[in-house]
């Protein structure tokens, strides 16, 4: 039995989609929430299978505290075995503050990602600190990665739901768009950190978002699948113009096994949307695939990407 | 923490969607595809749970052979359980040809449904027959429900891909959906059986079954997440103006652990999408959840519904 690929099909709603950029997470934003700690080398091999099936942007790591993130307290380790594979405007790695973007800095990245939140609640606990204090503290590392030349994206959390304070407003989501954005940012990822948002409120904050002039031309769209909207959020962003898609290979970070299961979106599975709907992305699906299925061995449990799990067999 | 429910915000692409029925397929898509075989009294208090929660119409059964399909070997057994609530043109059960109608009618049934092939393949292996045969087969079921004044309803299996064919031309799918409403069924159900669909696809056979005057208002969708499409695809179909959307409550039938999983469409992600998006169905998410976790423990194994994992705390 085979199902071969999806027969592509434009859909009326999605004409004019010439090409979406995957911007994958999976080494960062995958690897830091399994639980298990990934040696060095096998790092440095994801990385190379992923740029080798075609993925153009892979955030490689993140210079946070090791004490916070142990699974990636070799980040720079992993960016001295990738050389130049890991330099570039299109292998950002996480810098949570200054004492990261310098380390990130020694090591010679051409890009960054500042972790900004859309509410109070989470910057209080995420970032120790009020919203305002944040962009305080994000504001030089902004400015010195612009002044050496460095491709800034900011991540903003909560962009839908809170677990604290439940729906978000949008224009109060806006507003903390607005003010990293303000900073000199590149790009913004607009974060659904719960999965709690819904496709009339995705378009409604893409809406608003574009009324104070940050067009979908500056805007990437992360959602996450814990209630299972994260594939249909992503259509809606597309159907509105947004152009770059933040996914995990074979869904990583997303274990659906573990009550934590931050549920990434799987780039296998959107990859398999968008070569139904005939959108270019550059990738070849197959050899992601295979690469999820040698992770998942590295980490002893299946993808959580259901793709992977029918084109693999795994289950 | 409380993450509460979406916020209901309407989708400038889904206005207007007054009303959804979701057509619910738990008892009976769903326990014929588990591995354990449910008691009858359990069965029983599922429908009843489904009913009160607000799901107005509930495929209760299939009087298939038992030695076919062991876990539904007790419809006749399960209808009188029910009595009233178990008939009704809302309360179809599955029959596979005149013998199972003739069971289906000594226990006063007022809806049923057939189970027909968009392919060749899967007729031969699911019916034993041609295509052109298994309509013949199908014909005098469909007649002798109608004289009876019985709602009927037609499910038409390998809309999309097919495990042996590849992706079914649109063309072939529409002669299939003809067939069969030409017997005079009411209703079409378009089955993804291995969830290969995609959106541009969903909509390429709706409009080539318009083309042929079967519209929207006769057509509900049944999408399966093997792939993870299953919400995306339903979206589109709505868009597209579908009203009836399968699902299973739970997931019930998609076992994310078993190899051969069918994956349905969860009732309950289904309708955190609607709610978020303001759409009406009429049904107590939070009673479904609850009634999800309670049939979990019956199987022995969580559900696989995101939004059931989500809410309920189970993994």
């Amino acid at each position: 039995m085979t199902t071969g690929l999806p027969q592509p099909i434009t859909s009326s709603a999605l004409e004019g989609v010439g090409e979406v950029t995957i911007y994958e997470v999976g080494p960062r934003d995958g690897l830091q929430n399994e639980k298990a700690v990934v040696p060095t080398e096998v790092k440095a091999e994801f990385v190379r299978r992923l740029v080798a099936a075609g993925l153009r942007t892979v955030e490689t790591t993140s210079f946070v505290s090791p004490r916070w993130v142990p699974q990636l307290a070799d980040a720079g380790e992993l960016l001295t075995d990738l050389g130049d594979l890991g330099r570039g405007r299109t292998r950002p790695v996480l810098v949570p503050n200054e004492k990261g973007l310098d380390r990130a800095l020694e090591h010679g990245v051409g890009a960054v990602a500042i972790f900004g939140s859309a509410t109070e609640s989470f910057a209080q606990r995420n970032l120790g600190r009020s919203l305002a204090e944040s962009v305080q503290m994000f504001a030089p590392v902004v400015r010195r990665s612009l002044d050496a030349d460095l491709w800034v994206r900011a991540y903003v959390s909560m962009c839908f739901g809170d677990p604290w304070e439940g729906p978000v407003p949008v224009t109060q989501v806006a507003d903390a768009c607005e003010s990293l954005m303000d900073l000199g940012c590149h790009q913004l990822s607009l974060g659904d950190t719960i999965g709690t948002g819904t496709a009339g409120h995705v378009e409604a904050l893409l809406s608003e978002l574009d009324r104070r002039g940050i067009g979908v031309e500056r805007i990437g769209v992360h959602f996450h699948d814990t209630y299972g909207q994260a594939l249909a959020n992503t259509l809606t962003a597309l159907r509105a113009g947004v152009r770059v898609v933040d996914a995990s290979t074979g869904g990583l970070g997303g274990c659906p096994y573990a009550k934590s299961a931050t549920g990434n979106l799987a780039t296998e599975d959107l990859l398999w949307a968008l070569r139904g709907l005939g959108i270019e992305t550059g990738v070849d699906l197959e050899a992601l695939v295979e690469t999820s299925v040698w992770m998942a061995d590295q980490l002893g449990r299946p993808a959580p990407s259901r793709v992977v799990r029918a084109l693999s067999g795994t289950s």
